[in-house]
């Protein structure tokens, strides 16, 4: 009996692993520019944290948990989401006492939801992400922002559009709240049921209804940018000059609304133009949570970040014809025929590699003709030919597979030679 | 309220991250040079597949498993191993047939075993592993375990040593198999429960019972060594001699057993020597596993893999005051002073990150005094300074930190000529 692969979930085989590796050391790179450091939390966390810290009126908290209770009864989850860890992780370390403030982290790393898998859509999906801690400028708004776009250009991809909106701070947010109450409370029998606890709890999250997209009330429904008191215009418009400043463009969408309760001010997302893949187009999302901290038990500290998905990055990269890479070819392989000249082969393999050189052999009694081809297969630089004349006085024939150059040596310096072989010496 | 960190679970911070990074690309690199491919499975796999390629009569399937059911009703397991789930990959996607033979993959990741915790075991702790499957070849058992003493040689680690057994092939463990139940039967009441059940399922793991480790019979159990076949015994001074020809050393344990039911043939582990890290100082463990494909569906295939700890590995680096990198240090920070300074550094700032630079500057509005010295905390080698005289020509003072050198140059050209002094030009 064969086991399925969980659904939802993939495995990433060798050809499309090399692809991920190439993403992460971009982004690592990315962020030792920026100055983030990196961040590893554990894969579950205690359920109640988020609940708490992505709100408990959202999707991601009331369906698409992986909760399970541990062998002592404790509740777990499987993460959904990289921020409220990272902050359950700052205020545990109470890293706001740390002497480098911001507190710039990243991280990279599978999340769970479980939800009805589709293109661009897994259960488990990996998400780069990073989070700000500890300033209020404007600046490190734009500089996050620059960072995620900064992921995309360096690997190619075009028409990549960066939207922006501001949720203004918690007196023009709870003016436009307000207004929003007043104007979905006359009809709001006719949404669904999501909705209409939404109303009380948190209105502006009928904005970002899957089901209720449609209603007329929602394309007439008051927009924040015209709740905004003086200060938070004043913060959007600083963010929007540093994004000109660096010649950033950006979009701004007054409907755009994050679907995680804790967003002030900045929200953003980032999405693919034109022909996308699938209903699926925004590759990364974020936002500025001046409150989340605190929620989470830590003292009143401003907050801003985002995340990505890997897998979309990965499929648009794929839907533009971008190449990120082949897998690495080989520097050298051995072959050998015979009992004894395969004896010899383990020792000289170990010798090269230890050198520096990324070399293979056959291992599983192929005859020479098949052997040369596996060598062709897998781009080997340099042959490395053992054969009875050879072994008789302990050497080796060393074939450039470019040149056709055959040069015989002793076992011992074949290592040296092909180092140097292969470094054009 | 502050959340704690789930038991048995850690955060790794800035700091200790960069290790983290140091050791993977280590491993990484080493893959390479041995032409071992990337694979990555899922955080979850179905229960069943642990039962049957862990094996049920073990204290990992028994005990230590994180089994919750998803939404659907299906059991799923937080995976506490990776050789399974390769296997399980290998059959799906019929890698058997694949060109290249043996096929030869590594992973790394988070597994998760529900123990109590202790120095050097976590409930959630980091795996590297290689398989290689589809060669019954004795020199691929060389080869993976010289991939395994590379990582920690390359790392500086010393007292390393490489422990090896043979359990034989079918014939010779079922004469050994016999010659157990022969032995312990008279006296099986004298055991734990747990070996109870064993001798009947796997007398073999009788000897690596934790309960029952200083009973007189462990010790003068019957040796496998004395009941290898001359297969066995072929195959295994192959091995030895690989071993020998590379200049590795090892010794022999006939005692040594894997926890794994589904060894054969070449078993070993990798431990630290002398004063280890309490009472762990196991590294690595790996072996032969030629039955296990078929067992979880797949064509008769031969494979030997290991697994290594991470955190060990990074105790054991400790024990001994190997230190393996301090966090990279800025290449520039840029400082300045007042609103209008502020407000041109975001795209200074953007342009040097472009062009490659690790640059940073102050986001909390720290005095000059106090930005100079978060700049030399950081290790910046330059830094660059806007002040009202700087900014009044569009000009920025360069200071080279280590000799002091200072230049006044465009804010234009400003990135250009911090690359330039960074390369030393």
């Amino acid at each position: 009996m064969a086991f399925q692969i969980p659904r939802g979930t993939q495995d990433i085989l060798p050809g499309e692993a090399e692809k991920w590796q190439l993403i992460e050391a971009k982004a690592r790179d990315i962020c030792r520019r920026y100055n983030y450091k990196e961040i590893r939390t554990p894969i579950f966390e205690q359920t109640e944290l988020f609940a708490r810290g992505v709100g408990d009126t959202t999707d991601i908290v009331q369906k698409e948990m992986y909760e399970f209770k541990d062998r002592g009864g404790r509740s777990l989850t499987l993460r959904p989401e990289g921020t409220a860890p990272v902050v359950r992780s700052y205020v545990a370390e109470k890293m706001h006492g740390w002497v480098e403030q911001p507190v710039k982290l990243y991280y990279t790393g599978p999340m769970f939801r479980y939800e009805r898998p589709q293109s661009g859509r897994m259960r488990q999906f990996v998400q780069f992400g990073v989070e700000a801690l500890g300033s209020a400028d404007p600046a490190v708004d734009a500089e996050v922002m620059a960072l995620a776009m900064d992921i995309y250009k360096e690997l190619g991809l075009k028409q990549v559009c960066l939207v922006i909106n501001s949720l203004g701070d918690t007196a023009s947010r709870n003016a436009h709240r307000e207004a929003l109450t007043a104007h979905f409370s006359p009809r709001i029998d006719e949404f669904c049921e999501d909705c209409q606890t939404r109303l009380h709890k948190n209105p502006l999250r009928i904005l970002d209804c899957k089901k209720d997209r449609d209603h007329e009330l929602i394309s007439t429904a008051p927009s924040i940018l015209d709740y905004l008191n003086d200060e938070s215009v004043a913060y959007f418009d600083e963010v929007k000059r540093y994004l000109d400043d660096m010649a950033i463009d950006y979009t701004v969408d007054s409907s755009l609304v994050r679907g995680l309760d804790y967003y002030n001010n900045t929200a953003f997302e980032i999405m693919l133009e034109g022909e996308g893949f699938g209903a699926i187009t925004t590759l990364a999302g974020g936002g500025r949570y001046n409150g989340l901290v605190e929620d989470i038990g830590g003292p009143e500290t401003p907050g801003i970040g985002f995340a990505m998905s890997f897998e979309r990055l990965l499929m648009a990269l794929d839907v533009q014809g971008i190449q990120l890479s082949d897998e690495a070819p080989l520097d050298a392989y051995i072959t050998a025929i015979g009992d004894e000249a395969k004896a010899v082969v383990p020792k000289l393999l170990h010798e090269l590699r230890a050198s520096g050189v990324a070399a293979d052999t056959d291992y599983t009694g192929k005859k020479m003709k098949a052997q040369m081809k596996a060598a062709n297969r897998q781009g080997a630089k340099i042959v490395l030919l053992i054969g009875d004349e050879e072994l008789k006085d302990n050497q080796v024939t060393l074939k450039d597979m470019k040149t056709g150059d055959q040069q015989l040596v002793s076992l011992d310096q074949a290592p040296a030679k092909t180092s140097a072989w292969l470094k054009g010496e």
